[in-house]
């Protein structure tokens, strides 16, 4: 049979913009001889509306859209992924359904069974699972719909009671009963890096277990914080990855299941992956926002200036303007290396020191604060003031202020509240600083792009004379790998001390990560690439007794 | 049968402070001759521990809380809720669950079955339901246990696509056909002013459909956004309220059920309760936190005067510092104001203008700002200076920053990032314009504490000349209403237009509410007290598109 698989980037509640993206590609697959178009979950709303699908006006929306994208379904069927309303008295009011169309209407709905409830998912708040199963025909053969987790059924539970599995019931194996000769899985699975041979394992698994070819059509772009990746596949019944879309773009490709051959991506490195994910993030943010123009601040130090080798692949360099804001203790070389950097990549720049202001506010305070001593206080009082200015550019001229915290010091609350923690988007917020070093290496691999005296100085926030980084915080190297066995692993202090970690440094690190849930609660969204990023997919109580 | 009620206040986490508390209580009720002793639902992890619920050490610790418990039962029982290890090989490793310990053990495991997952619920998240139910003896009774929603099997469907019911089973169906003589329902129910009356109807209404008394304990206290609001009762078989404990605050009863007569508690009006609701709020954030004192700034405006008196009335007077900063677009009028309910309150002030901040930022920008126009740009600069101030006073005293912005305001976005929306703690955030009017007057009901200009001048934020509310939004009464209608309940903008209200006025408030989500994004946690806050329990994606 041939198929068109559409791996496409949508825009959530944009059902205007959806929906004419859906039928051109109908209309193109029709033209190309194809006899099926294959779309991914929720297509026709975006990936995930979250509780926009409460309201009745965007069901309304959607019902309309898919009524007529079916218009256009003649002589070619498409699968395409929507809400729909549960007819039964009981239960939550919508499933998360496939919705086939053939003859200019809707002639089959299949709906999810296993709803994702954990880290970013909340399919359950939404949705009611579905219990029945059925496969039809279609171009004479036994067609198999499954949505997106529901070739999970071996998923292990979160936690770390045993390694057992979240779901009671198989889809898979029910549908297998009825004999199909093709599954299909609509998706939408994000990316995140310590995870990416996982998909194409299940999938290989499940295809061999009950030797059945699958085609898994995944979205692609970002969603706020959510970054897709595609990389749809066709898998043999044998478990041999025959076709293979590209990542982090839209793709779209004919199918032939019969004389389909191996047709696959270049692998690529985890840190160019990481790369190619933050700019789509960053593109996708600004693009349904509809924003164009970005600014941030370069501090000459590593993670300004790697947000803005991402902003300016991802916006353009004409779009992106930085501001140097350079205080009493900023070091000659953080000036230069910062003016270097926005000479190489060509971006407009302008340099505002702040003493003058953070004096006035000093002046201001110095009847409160008479015979005490300076503290992090007024480190605060710099760090709020390069935000004011920031602010004040991103206002005047429209520019959104890219946040350039790392995923480290966001975990220790190395960072101020409405100083450096400010922006409408943190891009590397689930970037570890370690990973961030290689990443500049990376960018540097062919000429230098980021000033090499920016990668090899230690690392300083500035806000007091000789201030280092490692003055306050474990070497990042050994922080990281905590950080890591803690967030991403979620193991016990005791576990992680067991794995051959100083304890002092274990339970300091862990008690900076637990008191600062009230600094990430006013954090910009964090564009995620792991399988545990800060935000909506880590829900921990801010109040609550942390030892 | 003689039965305590423990209506008590937990802190998440807290496992010693926790079990000190109920170990104590069992001791008291076991001294006054109690039977049995009943806590609320997940009483010794506190409600709602999130993500914890995910860390093996966190489950160990709250077994080892509930051994050391049930060791202190001997010769009375007790009921006490906390989560148990699910030990089937599939669905998710956890139940919510009520122990019931006996004779210095655990002697039976009841789990809950009805999962809330929508709103600021988030239970399918971390637990798998129940789906087997049995009664058991204990003096001469036969006793069924129920936690929170499993008495809302009749609960309706958050949205709008009919009056459905959410669940597909009815615990307490099942339960009576076991024939038990008593239901106890162990909950961890949120206060909401416009459900006040829902909880009583629902528990009275399933009292005398299956003809079966009702003990309903519930927890009192604030979990950051969350307030609990206590109110346990005991309705008979008759569906009459024989036994109420106190709301807002920690209650301890013994109840015969077989001679209790009706002890009820005085009614109150809806803005006491949010009153006292918000005062509770206070206290508890600073209590659990460790926190003892605030700071808030001080404008003569309504919304810092009523979060003035909220705070001293939550910790005290001596506890609280404010600070007046007005500037070159401040009335008179305002400064006096303002300083009039310090000294009314007696509480300490100090005055900082910010006019010479503002000029230092606006001279070093001038340079990138020549030739433009005054904008917002300027009338932010003005809030985020005296975000600065505020948050130097919190860093160098150790004041945590209260935040004033109230519900239309956060709705419709009259706020300023990193300016008046900094905090650590929003108090007003879930109360609309007009309750903070009627509530100043409330709090005036005797003398007046708030001053009465303050009251009754027209709502300015004050940061250019002659600048009203009322140029940029709504009256009040108007935008109060349609929020109410588009975010409370849910309903669509013509459904709003077609309940009388002007359809420019709709739209323009419509889309002022969704265009902000990225400023409610970074806002402090908020208080809740309707049935539908900002924060945690309205899940709106950031990027969509918003017509």
């Amino acid at each position: 049979m041939k198929i068109a698989i559409a791996q496409l980037n949508y825009h959530i509640g944009n059902f205007e913009q959806n929906t004419t993206k859906i039928i051109a590609t109908i209309g193109r697959a029709k033209a190309e001889g194809a006899e099926l178009v294959v779309f991914t979950e929720l297509s026709v709303t975006g990936y995930y509306p979250h509780d926009l699908l409460e309201r009745k006006e965007f069901i309304e929306q959607s019902y309309s859209a898919l009524d007529r994208i079916a218009s256009h379904c003649k002589g070619i069927a498409a699968i395409v992924g929507g809400p729909s309303i549960n007819p039964e008295p009981r239960g939550k009011k919508l499933f998360n359904s496939a919705f086939f169309m053939y003859d200019g209407a809707i002639q089959h709905v299949v709906n999810k069974s296993l709803l994702p409830t954990y880290d970013i998912f909340d399919e359950y708040r939404h949705f009611e699972p579905n219990r029945s199963f059925k496969v039809f025909d279609f171009g004479g053969k036994k067609i198999a719909i499954t949505i997106c987790e529901d070739l999970w059924d071996e998923q292990e539970t979160q936690n770390e009671f045993g390694r057992e599995k979240l779901y009671r019931l198989s889809p898979l194996k029910e549908l297998s009963a009825l004999n199909p000769d093709l599954v299909i899985n609509i998706s939408a699975s994000p990316f995140s890096y310590n995870q990416e041979n996982w998909r194409k394992n299940i999938l290989i698994k499940n295809a061999i277990k009950y030797s059945l070819p699958i085609l898994y059509v995944n979205q692609v772009g970002a969603q706020t914080e959510l970054i897709f990746d595609g990389g749809s596949v066709f898998i043999s019944k044998e478990g041999a990855i025959l076709e293979e879309l590209n990542y982090f773009e839209e793709d779209y490709r004919i199918l032939d299941t019969e004389t389909s051959v191996s047709n696959l991506q270049p692998e690529s490195g985890t840190i160019e992956k990481i790369y190619r994910a933050l700019v789509l993030g960053i593109r996708d943010y600004f693009t349904k926002m509809g924003f164009r123009t970005a600014t941030l601040g370069l501090s000459g130090g590593i993670d300004s200036a790697l947000v803005l080798v991402l902003a300016v692949e991802a916006l353009g360099k004409e779009n992106v303007r930085v501001l140097l804001m350079p205080s009493r203790y900023s070091s000659d070389h953080s000036v230069n290396d910062a003016l270097q950097l926005a000479r190489n990549l060509e971006v407009q720049y302008e340099i505002i020191p702040i003493q003058e202001m953070v004096a006035s506010f000093e002046q201001s305070l110095s009847g409160i604060f008479t015979n005490l001593k300076n503290d992090v206080t007024e480190e605060n009082i710099q760090a709020r003031t390069r935000g004011i200015l920031l602010m004040a550019i991103s206002n005047k001229f429209g520019n959104i202020l890219l946040n350039t915290t790392n995923k480290s010091e966001c975990a220790v609350g190395y960072g101020t509240l409405y100083g450096d923690m400010n922006g409408g988007l943190s891009v590397l917020g689930d970037v570890y600083k370690t990973d961030i070093f290689r990443m500049a290496n990376w960018i540097n691999r062919d000429r230098e792009i980021i000033p090499v005296n920016t990668i090899l100085k230690p690392p300083s926030a500035e806000l007091r004379p000789d201030q280092k980084d490692s003055d306050s915080l474990p070497d990042y190297d050994i922080l990281d790998q905590i950080l890591f066995n803690y967030i991403e692993l979620n193991h016990s202090p005791e576990e992680i001390v067991a794995r051959g970690f100083d304890e002092l440094t274990v339970l300091r690190t862990v008690r900076m990560v637990n008191m600062n849930e009230y600094k990430r609660f006013q954090a910009p969204p964090i564009l995620r690439i792991s399988s545990k990023a800060f935000g909506f997919g880590r829900r921990m109580p801010l109040v609550a007794y942390y030892p």
